[in-house]
């Protein structure tokens, strides 16, 4: 076992803890945390391995499993009440915990449940992909997509424990891996320089998943969305700096219908659009633009979205943060330096999608 | 209009704003909540008469509307999702409001869809029935019915405002009025011997639903409610109180299929078991519980429910809290000084609900 790190983030009145290292898995029974002492488990197929190694750890402590469905179009109310229909069948009680393993979807679906079982029961999440890790469950978002549009329906509920054990990611695919570590930039991007470089030096030993370059950016990723979580709670300021690419991001996704890009992809590109007006607006200089731009290009290749902008608009002025005066944005004033920046004009946002450029 | 009270509920971080006076919905405009200043009115057919009224104050403020199947049936996850997506299908944004206009039902389910819309919106009630001005809402347990037993799945979320308008009163059908006031009583026996004693006096004033005796038998009981919950917003002590003849009550109704009695009706039955387990262990006089059984006698008549043994003891089972010790119960010490009793056994309670007796 190498180091373990604790990191704590507060939302609010709750409180996360997260451990974060390699191997700690193996200490699930004495890091995750449930009243009773039992644990409903929730996991997809696609995490079956980190889950053997979590009934493992947690053996004769689990009340009850579930097998989840965590296709983005499976992230439905209807799967919430399946989760329910579960936990309860086993006889749930209001002192037992919920546990999650897998990646965003299943952390966003068993926390939502978790929210709404018995009007809440503590939940546990096991992220087992580079892009929960770096960003599903901190801060206690929890929710599921509704016909509308994504994550309509949902509640706040932060998990009581995260553990991030690092050896879940060896099985990861690559594009997995890929799309998840643009998650972990665009933290350091928004608010750590330091970081940012730190990561853009060992960018080689964390693609190829080495284990103190890893552990580090995901940590330093998660000490940032730690802190804008804690000033923040409710996401209602400076928690949307964590939003940086994701406004034209989600168009992009949404336009190619959540089957052509991964959502990191889909965010990486919105990055890229959100360079163009950084530079434009809020003084990001050439050079640093074209720093990220290149860490992008390294992390990708990542497939080119459909950037018409009769494709994009309508998803555009779908965004839930659309006003008159335009949609808000994310912008670096530079690396390390984000800013909310209100009543951006659509047509402003569809020439920087078509301007974009990654590499 | 005569006179308007005010009174604040807190619970925990949150408030919770009720305005009681006849003809209080006419101030609708100026007393609700919403940050927009826009509205999505929920209301089953059957509060017709007050949602016009309510219509007519907000005229102009109104997103929407749902008209809901307030059937205990209807109780269900599948009811929030149709409400969501005509909320949402009205285009509903994080400032927007929910606004109920109704019973008991109307709260939970309106009250626990504004706390998954958005992951949680601003909302206000109108009860309508006397039992939902004695009770729900306030303090914030939303929720619907599963397969596996009531109030399964839900949400800890209070409403900003609760306006009650004792004018809607009016039409209420009497076994309604009547059953109702059993939870308004209920609480003046577990924490408020003044009140028992003034609303006893005025009990035919109360039963013609005279305004002042009306409006003070409510305030009372509100204040009461407002108090527990103020000191246990998360439903983990003292709010068990609250749950004075609910044991047997759940099981009662339960067992007649939820259509045989009212819920205040079988709460009554139930308070009469709980008085029997009293005089036996609390201290409960001979004489304050006769007080009591009177009290309900004229309230009544309600309907016996089935007290076989073979018929409860199934439900006993099922019941949220029961552990091998038994079942919790709250018992009187004396009229106003309830308490909590861990642990009653099985066989005690099926003794208590073969005894009961109201008149």
């Amino acid at each position: 076992m190498t180091t373990i790190r604790r990191m704590t983030v507060r939302a609010g009145p709750l409180k996360s803890l997260i451990w974060i290292g390699r191997g700690v898995i193996a200490e699930a029974a004495s890091r995750l945390e449930s009243p009773s002492g039992r644990f409903f488990l929730i996991a997809p197929s696609g995490a079956a391995a980190a889950a053997a190694r979590v009934r493992e750890a947690l053996s004769g402590r689990l009340l009850g499993e579930f097998a989840l469905d965590d296709r983005e179009e499976a992230k439905t109310l209807a799967t919430v009440e399946r989760v329910a229909d579960a936990a309860l069948g086993e006889g749930i009680r209001r002192d037992d915990a919920v546990l999650a393993v897998g990646g965003g979807v299943t952390s966003d679906v068993a926390g939502f449940a978790a929210a709404i079982l018995l009007r809440g029961v503590t939940w546990n999440a096991i992220p087992t992909t580079t892009a929960a890790m770096a960003d599903a469950a901190v801060g206690g978002k929890t929710g599921v997509d509704h016909a509308r549009g994504k994550n309509l329906l949902g509640a706040f509920h932060p998990p009581a424990v995260i553990l991030v054990d690092t050896a879940t990611l060896d099985t990861l695919p690559d594009r997995e891996h890929r799309s998840g570590l643009v998650e972990a930039f665009k933290a350091a991007w928004i608010a750590d320089a330091k970081l940012a470089a730190q990561a853009e030096r060992r960018l080689d030993a964390v693609l190829a998943r080495k284990e103190r370059a890893v552990a580090a950016l995901l940590s330093g990723a998660l000490r940032i969305k730690a802190r804008i979580v804690g000033s923040d709670p409710r996401d209602a300021g400076a928690r949307r700096l964590l939003n940086f690419g994701h406004t034209l991001g989600h168009a992009f996704e949404a336009a190619g219908g959540y089957t052509h890009l991964r959502h990191g992809e889909a965010v990486a590109w919105g990055i890229a659009g959100a360079l163009e007006l950084s530079t434009a607006r809020a003084g990001l200089s050439a050079q640093e633009a074209e720093r990220i731009r290149s860490v992008l290009g390294r992390l990708g290749p990542f497939p080119p979205p459909d950037r018409s902008p009769e494709v994009l608009r309508p998803f555009l002025r779908r965004d839930k943060k659309a006003t008159s005066a335009g949609l808000p944005g994310i912008l670096l004033e530079g690396i390390g330096r984000g800013r909310i920046e209100a009543g951006i004009g659509e047509d402003e946002w569809l020439e920087a999608a078509a301007r974009a450029r990654i590499g």
